[in-house]
C-alpha cells in the first residue's frame, strides 16, 4: 500500500529537509502523490510545516483553481518510496559519495523511465552520473528556497544528457508551475549560485573587515538593487543605467572599474572589444524589443507595485515608505462644524487606481468609501481598541451612484452624513468630491449592523461607546436629507 | 533671478545625466526648488523625461499628499546654480580630476553651510576631499537608479567627517523619502556596488566562457534569488536556508563551498570560528526578533505580493505565473439554460482577499461583481473588440447586500439575471453563491448606461450589437423577479 492513486502522478522525495519539503509541497499542491523517504525521525513534522506554509501561499499566486491535493506518504523504505514514481527528486546533503550511494540505489529500484533529478547546489551532472548504470537518467534540477513559491529551477543534463529526457523533465517542471532554465554547459554550482557565491564571498569580507554588519549589508541590498533584480536581473538593469545611450555606453563607462579595487574578488575577464560586442548583442536580443524609455517605465511600474506590497506588509523598503508617510501626514483636523457633513478623507487618485481609460476604476471608489468608514469609526472611537475588544460594525447593504470621472493625481475628499444611528444600526451617507471644484464624483449610502465578533451576531453597542456617535447623529438631524438617500436602482 | 522662492528649500544639481536627473526629480517632487547645471545642450529635455517618469511613479508610493512641486531652473552658470542652495549634489562622470575641479569651484561659490554631496559610485570621501578648503563639507551620498524610487542612499563622510554635517545630511535625505545607510568605514565603491561588482565580474565570466547568455543570467536572478533579495537581502535569506536550524547550520553546511570552484572569483576569507560567531551574532541582532518560522511566513507573504504585482504586469516571474494560469484554466462552459439566471464565474476566495477576521473583504465582493459584469459583456459580445471600437457600458448605480461570510479557498460562483435592457440602459441583478452549499453570500443590482467613449455621453447601442443581449433579456423575462431588486438601503 503506497497511498498512491493510479490516476495521479507520483513523485518520490529523497531527503526531507527544507528543499525536499519544498519539492513535496509543490508536487502535492499540483495534484501529485508524493512519497517522502528520510530516516530523520522528525521528517513528517518538518514536511508538514513546509506544507502548511505552502498551502497558505502558493494558491494565492493562481487565479484559477488548483487541482485537488495529492497524498503524502512517509516511508522508511526506499523501494516503496520510488515504486511507480515518475519523478524522483534527490535532496540529500552535499556529499558526493552519499549522493552516489543514494542515486545508485534509486536507479536500481525506480522505474527505468523515471526522471531521477538531484537538487544539488554544486555538483555537475557528470559528477553525479559517475558509475551510474544509466547516466542519462540522472540530471540536475536545482530549485530555490522556498521551492513552492520561486519559479526558478536550473535544469542541467550534462554531457550524457539525452534531449528526450531533458524535454520530458522540463515539461514536468513547467506543469508544476516552475520556470526550468536549461543550463547548456555544465559548470560547478550552475548559474545562480555562482552569482550568489560571489556576493557571499564579498559580503563575508565586508563583515570580516568590520566595514559593515550583516544588517547593513542586507539593507544595502533590499532598499536598492535587490528591488531591481527581482524584476529585471543584472544585465537588463545595467542596460538602463546607461540611460538613453544604453548598454554599450554603460560598459564603456563602468568597464574600467573592473580593474579597480571595487571588490576583494579580483579575477576579472579582460574587457576586449569582442566581449563588449558579445554582451551588447546578447543584451539587444534580450531587451531590444523595448526602447530604453519603455524599459524605464516598465521598471518603474514594477518597482511601484512591489514597493507598495512591501509597504502594506511594513517590511524592508516598505517600512521606509511608511516612515516617510508619517512625515508627510498632515494632521487632518476634524472641523466639528455640525452644520455640514463631517469631512473625513483628503486624498488623491493614485496611479495604480486608474483603468485603461485613464479614469479611476469602479471598485476603487468603493475602497475609498470603505476607508472613509474606517475614518468615521476612528473619529467616533469605535475602531482599533474597539475592534480588538471584539466589537465591530459590519456592512449590511450599500447603494452607490457614480456621477463623474476623475483622473490620476486629482485631489479628492470625502464626507459622511449620519442619517440615523442606534445601538444596532448605523445609517450613513458618504459623498466623494473632487478637491479642485467640489464637484460630486460619487455617493455611497450604507447600513451597518453592530456585531459581536465572537458570536458573529448583531448585538447592541454599550451606552459609553454610543456617546460620541449619538451626539454626532443628533447634530446631523438638522442637515438636509440627501436627495438620493433611500433611492433604489433604476428609480426615475 | 534664480527661479527660487525664498520659502522653499533649494538644491543644486551638478551634472544632469540619469543620476542627476533622478536627484532633481526627487527634490522637486518633495517641494524643493532645483537648479541644474550641465553644459550638455540636451540637458533640459533629458531631465524633463526623468521628471515625467518620476511624476508618474513616485506619488504612487505615498498615501498622503506630497508637497507642491518646486521650480526647476536650468543654468549654464555655476554661481547661479549653487546660490542659496542648502544642498549641492555632484553627479559628474567618474573621473577624480574632474570631480576635484568641480568640487573646488562649488565650494568657492556655495553657501559655507551647504552640504556638498557626491554621487560617486567608487571614490572614497577622503579622495574627493583632497585639496579641499573645507574637507568636512564634502561627503558621499551615493544613490541608486531610479533615484526617485529606490530609497537607498549610501552616506559616507570619511575620516574628515563631522557628525553634525553627517546628521544634517541624513535628515535632508530622510525628508525626501530616502533611507540613508551610513557607511562607517570608507571603502572603494562603498557597500552595494561592491556586491554588485562581484556579481558583474562573475556574470562577465559566464558570458565570456559561453556558459550562459545575458538573458539566461538575468532569468537566473529574477525568477529566483532576486525576488528574495528585494525583501530580505543576503544574510537574512541565508538564515532561512538553514531551516529551523538557522544561520549557524547554514554556515556549517555551505562554508566548505568557499573553497570549491563555485565562482571564478577566488579571494575568500578563511571561515574561522571567530568569523562564524561574528556572523551568527550579527544575524541574531538583525533577525533574532523573529523565529525562523515567522521569518518564513513573512518572506512568503512578501513573495506572494510581489509575484502577484509582477503577474498583473505580465513581467518576469509574473509572466511565468500567467503562463501557468493558462495551463490551470479550465474552459468555463456557459450553460444556455434560460430558465435560470446565467451562470458566469467559477472562482474561489484567494488568500489575498481575506481581512484580519479571516473573511473576504468588502471591496473584494464588489470586485467579483465587477469581474462578473465583464464576463457578462464578453458573453453577449460587448467587450474586447467592442470596447476597443469606442463603446462601453458604464456603471451608473449599484445596490449591494451582504448576507454571509466566506473563508479562504472556499469555492464560489456568480449568476446574472437581466432585469431590463434597451439600447441605452442595462439593468442586471447579480448573485454570489458559495459553491459547496449554494448559500447566498451577496447580491449586487446594477444599472449600466451605454456610453460612446469618445464623447463620454450616453449613446444607443446599434441593433446588431443588441441582438444577443436582447435575446437574453427576453428569455429572462420569465424568471421570478429577485425579492430585493428595487430595494433601497434600510428598507424593512
Amino acid at each position: 500500500m503506497t497511498g498512491h492513486d493510479a490516476d495521479r502522478r507520483k513523485a518520490a522525495i529523497i531527503g526531507g529537509g527544507v528543499i525536499g519539503g519544498g519539492w513535496a509541497a509543490r508536487f502535492v499542491l499540483h495534484g501529485w502523490d508524493v512519497a517522502v523517504f528520510d530516516p530523520h525521525p522528525d521528517t513528517a513534522r518538518r514536511i508538514g510545516a513546509v506544507l502548511d506554509n505552502a498551502r497558505r501561499s502558493l494558491p494565492a499566486l493562481a487565479d484559477f483553481a488548483m487541482p485537488a491535493e495529492g497524498n503524502v506518504l512517509f516511508t522508511p523504505n526506499l523501494a516503496e518510496a520510488v515504486a511507480d514514481a515518475e519523478w524522483v527528486q534527490e535532496s540529500v546533503p552535499e556529499d558526493l559519495a552519499l549522493k552516489h550511494a543514494v542515486l545508485a540505489e534509486v536507479q536500481e529500484l525506480a522505474r527505468p523511465d523515471a526522471v531521477i533529478a538531484s537538487s544539488t547546489s554544486g555538483y555537475k551532472p557528470s559528477e553525479l552520473q559517475q558509475g551510474a548504470s544509466n547516466p542519462s537518467q540522472i540530471l540536475v534540477a536545482h530549485p530555490f528556497n522556498p521551492v513552492y513559491l520561486l519559479p526558478l529551477v536550473e535544469l542541467v543534463a550534462g554531457p550524457a544528457g539525452e534531449s528526450g529526457t531533458t524535454e520530458r523533465a522540463g515539461n514536468v517542471l513547467t506543469s508544476i508551475g516552475m520556470a526550468p532554465l536549461l543550463v547548456r554547459n555544465e559548470i560547478d554550482a550552475h548559474l545562480a549560485d555562482r552569482l550568489m557565491e560571489a556576493v557571499w564571498r564579498e559580503g563575508l569580507w565586508l563583515v570580516k573587515d568590520d566595514i559593515a554588519t550583516t544588517e547593513e549589508i542586507d539593507n544595502s541590498i533590499r532598499y536598492g538593487f535587490g528591488l531591481r533584480w527581482a524584476q529585471m536581473g543584472l544585465f537588463e538593469t545595467f542596460r538602463l543605467a546607461g540611460g538613453e545611450d544604453g548598454m554599450a555606453h554603460f560598459i564603456r563607462q563602468f568597464g574600467p572599474a573592473l580593474q579597480w579595487p571595487w571588490s576583494r574578488l579580483t579575477d576579472v575577464p579582460e574587457l576586449t572589444e569582442t566581449l563588449v560586442q558579445k554582451i551588447a548583442a546578447q543584451s539587444d536580443a534580450q531587451s531590444g524589443a523595448h526602447s530604453i524609455q519603455e524599459l524605464e517605465q516598465i521598471r518603474d511600474r514594477n518597482l511601484v507595485g512591489m514597493l507598495r506590497i512591501l509597504k502594506e506588509r511594513d517590511w524592508g523598503a516598505g517600512a521606509i515608505l511608511n516612515a516617510h508617510d508619517r512625515l508627510l501626514r498632515t494632521q487632518v483636523s476634524l472641523v466639528d462644524d455640525t452644520s455640514a457633513p463631517l469631512r473625513l478623507l483628503e486624498l488623491s487618485v493614485l496611479p495604480a487606481w486608474i483603468d485603461y481609460n485613464g479614469h479611476m476604476t469602479e471598485y476603487r471608489y468603493v475602497q475609498v468609501f470603505s476607508d472613509s468608514c474606517e475614518a468615521l469609526l476612528r473619529r467616533i472611537g469605535m475602531h482599533d481598541e474597539y475592534v480588538a475588544a471584539g466589537n465591530s460594525w459590519y456592512t449590511a447593504e450599500t447603494h452607490s451612484q457614480f456621477f463623474d470621472e476623475v483622473g490620476v493625481n486629482e485631489p479628492m475628499y470625502t464626507t459622511a452624513q449620519i442619517l440615523a444611528a442606534d445601538a444596532k444600526r448605523l445609517h450613513v451617507f458618504y459623498r466623494l468630491h473632487a478637491g479642485v471644484d467640489d464637484r460630486l464624483l460619487a455617493t455611497l449610502e450604507a447600513m451597518y449592523l453592530h456585531v459581536n465578533m465572537a458570536t458573529g451576531k448583531v448585538a447592541a453597542a454599550g451606552d459609553e461607546a454610543m456617546r460620541t456617535l449619538g451626539a454626532l447623529a443628533a447634530a446631523h438631524t438638522g442637515l438636509e436629507k440627501p436627495q438620493s438617500a433611500g433611492r433604489f436602482v433604476g428609480q426615475r
